[in-house]
């Protein structure tokens, strides 16, 4: 190798890393695949949300920029590799979930050469903190992609877990910060889930859902 | 629902082709795993190679918009979806592969509206001639990831299907117009996977290797 010394061990470092997350496609996350074959990985799930983002981007509350999106979804489940899936609907995973994470942010990202590590940080967090236009809008596509598996297996997970159309509609009322036009679907795929008894009716919490 | 009708089925087209592409999670590649459990899907394999290319862009031979060879990444298997993924050192499954592949881009993209069908067509299209030098850095990133798990699974699916290093050689080598320096790292790592044993040396071969 002809190359200096420094530039073969930041690549090097760079490799390692990748090499690293290819544990997240041995991840599983609740949902299953649309046919119904299997359950989801963390990875495969983080390829969907990046396409989504790409194709509904002009949903966004506001003007967003999309690289930024993308770069955000493409990070924002790695720490899972350390951290695991923490169901959308299990309160005791939540317990200690945000220590776990910056645990496994600053060992997965560190691996990186300081500059990069310090990058996919920041993008990690911009998604957790959620407050910025690109992150909110990543969140949106996070939680709508759930729901169209939910629906297209006949809420196989929701019965699988005893979740109900109040916890859906919680959980869902938060797409409309990322975008209203996107949560104004998922609020109708919702009701018809619930028509279609996929999930448990709780008439009592509609008007939770309204942001 | 307060929307104009044409917007919704805007979207009901967008959404239909996001449930759609949930199936190339069930496309499965030659390459295993790097823990070695399981052959990769391109699914998944789409998001480590797009997570690779942001992590590697300093590399590009020349300048490119990472945005775009970013969605490059993410489209760029999709058409497998009907054609199929085609092993790399298979000839036989490459003559009419053109054919199968551009009729898949045309049903599966076709299924979004057509200013996107268009898009998203022109992105695949824009990948697989390989001539802008996004194109070439995103063609660099996906022939440099098999050959890391081809490596750390010590050759499993190059023993598997008898492939030697002139071959792998042959291959590796077109990294270098999308990036010289992840050719010599990749051209390094076949001399250090036949060493170990992990590859069927072919010393003739080796002047051809260099472009
Ligand atoms: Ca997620």
């Amino acid at each position: 190798m002809d190359n200096p010394p420094a530039m073969s061990e930041r690549l090097e470092r760079q490799i390692r890393f990748l090499v690293e997350i290819d544990r997240l496609k041995a991840i599983q996350r609740r949902s299953l695949l649309i046919d119904g074959r299997r359950r989801e990985n963390s990875a495969e799930h983080s390829w969907h949300i990046a396409v989504m983002a790409l194709v509904l981007a002009e949903y966004a509350e506001a003007p967003v920029d999309l690289c930024r999106v993308l770069k955000m979804l493409l990070v924002h489940d790695i720490v899972e590799i350390d951290a695991g899936d923490t169901y959308a609907y299990d309160p005791s995973g939540k317990v200690d979930q945000a220590e776990r994470e910056a645990a496994a942010a600053e060992r997965i990202f560190g691996l990186l050469p300081a500059d990069q590590a310090a990058e996919l940080q920041a993008l990690w967090q911009e998604f957790d903190a959620g407050e910025t236009a690109e992150a909110k809008f990543a969140h949106a596509v996070d939680r709508l992609m759930p729901l169209l598996h939910n629906f297209h297996t006949e809420g196989e997970s929701w019965q699988a877990h005893g979740v109900d159309q109040g916890q859906v509609e919680q959980r869902v009322s938060a797409i409309a910060a990322g975008s209203r036009r996107l949560w104004e679907y998922a609020d109708a795929l919702v009701r018809r889930a619930v028509e279609a008894g996929y999930l448990q009716a709780v008439p009592g919490n509609a008007d939770q859902t309204h942001p």
